[in-house]
């Protein structure tokens, strides 16, 4: 999930300032807007230790005008607070139709700090955060506007600026120490389960890339503006997931996803891939043993642009497997009994049995890819497909299954090259359709959908590989060694 | 919960054969045009031990058409359904589009029975209740109708019912014992708590009285007849909580409540009114003290017809409560910062200090009470409150305090005469208005909406009692008595 905001993005300081001086004149107008029409507006800021949660929310109140608008932090209970249930504190600092209010972590902060230092389990943040469904559904419904902004350090970040107060916290009593390397790595399973239970269509979450102040700033900026001026002209998202959202934070004009994160440089040469082939090969093979005698289900997930190479990834992995103990399953049009269930229905009909491999060439996500992009699934429904497909690959590893999911990048270049080749290959040709071409033509949308796809649907346990693929041997011997490693660690 | 639905309802020999003829018409039609237009059905058979699922799913094999319908029972998983994920032999089971499954306790079984056999616990089943949700949601949006029936016997019919179980299984040897008292209290525990988390506007719960096997079948087939014409007729309860409901089924004509349990000729003789009022009154003086010492608070919703004499009770109450001790809150019209914020921030802001007492002269119930039946409140509003309120004192109880909740009941006529004598006596005439002559007119919607308030709200930590207050002295004496009782219960 985290991976999908990591994209390096920042802002010049006279980026800043122009877009600055815009943003403020805009958000002190509609924030007259609002308290006019007697809409409370309750911002959460949340997010990774030493994000600058503390400096945004400073921005903000330089930005806003701060009569009708109140800061909250949730440190330490106070007595009156302890006396009561739980959630009194936030009760009595809501803000009143008309004003804003702004919480330090909100609801969140106390379950997701108690999840990541072991003392809740699963299913007891999983209900803390039912709860807080239900409660921002309620303040939702009653007319409030929520807006929930998630702050977020990549690692290298992280650890540099936790260095830095670990310094001054030797000198400083206030400063702590911050979180370490582990710390930061168990809150942010936390977060993840956190957000993944509490991104709604009414209250969904905004993740911003905090690596760079100046963009994250603007970014908050922006998030909050955009949603309070939807909300003045009249917007109520009511049905959860009717609004088309991404929830990566980008300024407008830069477009960055996730898939330019891939290195499509990489490439091996002939004889390197001979041979880490048959040596990769032989290690599948064998893991798929041991997988069958622990009784452990594999599935496989394959998707890619057209022409990037999932036939022969798939074989090359099949080929090391014994044909007994895994099945090949090439997601086509739905027969008429399929069309008759719900789509996630000849997915769970065709789960493996315990000890056995299915890998699927295009999968569940067509949902959210080709339906998405296509206008085959209405907006609401492939919205919906996010959190469906997260609980169903959930069911699947509560269940004990591994579950691997590979997306096959190439660029248009690439895929072009591969076209004109197939055209001109006979025994290539069936596979060049119309649709691919046309497929071609709607590149920017797809780059949308798989970039969302990435941001709401890899997790910590089902986590999303993405393949550099346009040496195909690179892709091969990918999707082989994260077979091997995925395999092993499981096994061990 | 269930206590609402045992109201002692029965259908005769007669009845029973005029209305049944009619059924099987309305079903076999219905069936034929949901399989035109092509509704996959799911009909969940869920309920206490010893209520006859089995005879109603016979019954509804006879009603209806067999071909397109298939009937499913989950006893022990079968080695094929271990190797896969929990839902994979619900999935599996799944009507197609344009037939009917009729699943025996469905994905409810195994967590209500695991739970009250203490193998999980709440947070565990909220968790999997939580996924229930969510796949019926999945489902209902898939264009599925789901029909959730829960039949309940009262706890003497039950022991009757398992005692003939159990000399049958001396002799058979495929008959089990039955739930023993102890059993089936835990198994209502768990499944009111798994009722209560899915009865949602989309797929309701209907309660059957099954003590009688006529009513039962026909109540259930009834049900089941109008849900499938509904959605025939084009209804897609599409918002959750749109959709008017009331999980008491009765029959057409019938109109019990459960207020027509109440015995209003329950009275005291003025003496021994006198001699109960300073025992109980001098009991519960201790009790405060300890509930004090104890960090305790306690939280007593009073609520009740006009004229009822909740003002009467409390002060019986309140009298034998250190001043220093309660907070009495007469609930009126709220202030202009209460409308500024939820309908409920006015209730969490009075929220008594640890072992303070809270007394609420009407109170957050308004919503389904008073807010439903003048229309204060939109049908969906006052629909998603049931949730909400169990939600708010599910935290009052959670952080340890008590909660306490009257409804005191007076017939018609008693109210009549209380009206008069008010208007009669000058220092009480300011007590009686046009108001109270109006809600007086619409006496069967407030019986409505109590029955209803009760069915939803009355759980296992947070009973409602109900008040035989005909005679003032029984009222005020019932009152003081259950307040003892429940104290001293909550703190021994």
């Amino acid at each position: 999930m985290f991976e999908a905001i990591e994209l390096g993005q920042s802002l010049s300081k006279a980026d800043f300032k122009t877009q600055e001086q815009h943003l403020r004149a805009e958000l002190l107008k509609v924030q007259r807007d609002l308290a006019e029409s007697r809409v409370a507006t309750l911002i959460i800021v949340a997010g990774v230790e030493g994000a600058g949660k503390g400096e945004v929310v400073d921005r903000l109140n330089k930005w806003f005008d701060n009569r009708g608008m109140e800061t909250h932090a949730f440190w330490d209970e106070t007595q009156e607070e302890l006396e009561r249930p739980q959630h009194w504190r936030f009760w009595r600092h809501l803000p009143a139709r008309g004003s804003i209010a702004v919480m330090f972590g909100g609801w969140y902060w106390d379950p997701i700090h108690r999840h990541a230092a072991g003392s809740i389990d699963d299913a007891e943040l999983d209900e803390a955060m039912q709860r807080t469904r239900e409660l921002e559904r309620m303040l939702t419904a009653d007319g409030m506007l929520i807006i929930k902004l998630w702050f977020h350090l990549s690692h290298p970040t992280h650890e540099k600026r936790m260095k830095k107060r670990r310094a001054v916290a030797r000198h400083v009593p206030h400063v702590s120490n911050g979180q370490s390397p582990k710390e930061y790595k168990a809150f942010l399973v936390a977060a993840e389960r956190s957000l993944r239970h509490t991104d709604t269509g009414k209250c969904p979450w905004y993740m911003i890339e905090a690596d760079n102040r100046r963009f994250r700033d603007i970014s908050a900026g922006q998030v909050i503006s955009r949603r309070m001026n939807e909300r003045h002209r009249g917007h109520r998202t009511e049905d959860p997931g009717s609004e088309e959202h991404n929830p990566v934070v980008t300024i407008s004009g830069h477009q960055k996803t996730i898939l330019d994160k891939v290195d499509l440089e990489a490439a091996l040469s002939h004889d390197d891939y001979n041979k880490l082939l048959s040596r990769y090969q032989a290690q599948v093979n064998e893991l798929s043993w041991r997988a069958y005698d622990a009784k452990c289900s594999t599935v496989m997930v394959f998707e890619g642009w057209d022409a990037a190479g999932k036939g022969g990834a798939i074989r090359r992995l099949t080929n090391a497997i014994d044909a007994r103990l895994f099945r090949a399953i090439s997601v086509a049009a739905p027969t008429d009994e399929e069309l008759a269930h719900h789509y996630l229905w000849r997915f769970w009909r065709r789960f493996p049995r315990a000890g056995y491999m299915a890998l699927y060439d295009r999968s569940w996500y067509g949902r959210v890819l080709v339906e998405r992009v296509e206008g085959l699934a209405q907006k609401h429904e492939w919205m919906a497909a996010y959190k469906e497909i997260n609980d169903f690959e959930e069911q699947l590893i509560e269940h004990g299954s591994i579950l691997l999911k590979f997306w096959l990048h190439i660029s248009p270049d690439v895929q072009l090259q591969r076209f004109r080749e197939r055209e001109k290959t006979p025994w290539k040709k069936h596979k060049i359709t119309e649709e691919d071409w046309r497929n071609r033509g709607k590149w920017d949308d797809y780059r949308r959908a798989v970039n969302d796809m990435v941001a709401h649907t890899s997790t910590g346990n089902c986590p999303w590989t993405l393949v550099s693929a346009n040496d195909k041997y690179n892709a091969r011997i990918e999707v082989l060694r994260t077979v091997r490693d995925q395999l092993k660690q499981a096994l061990d």
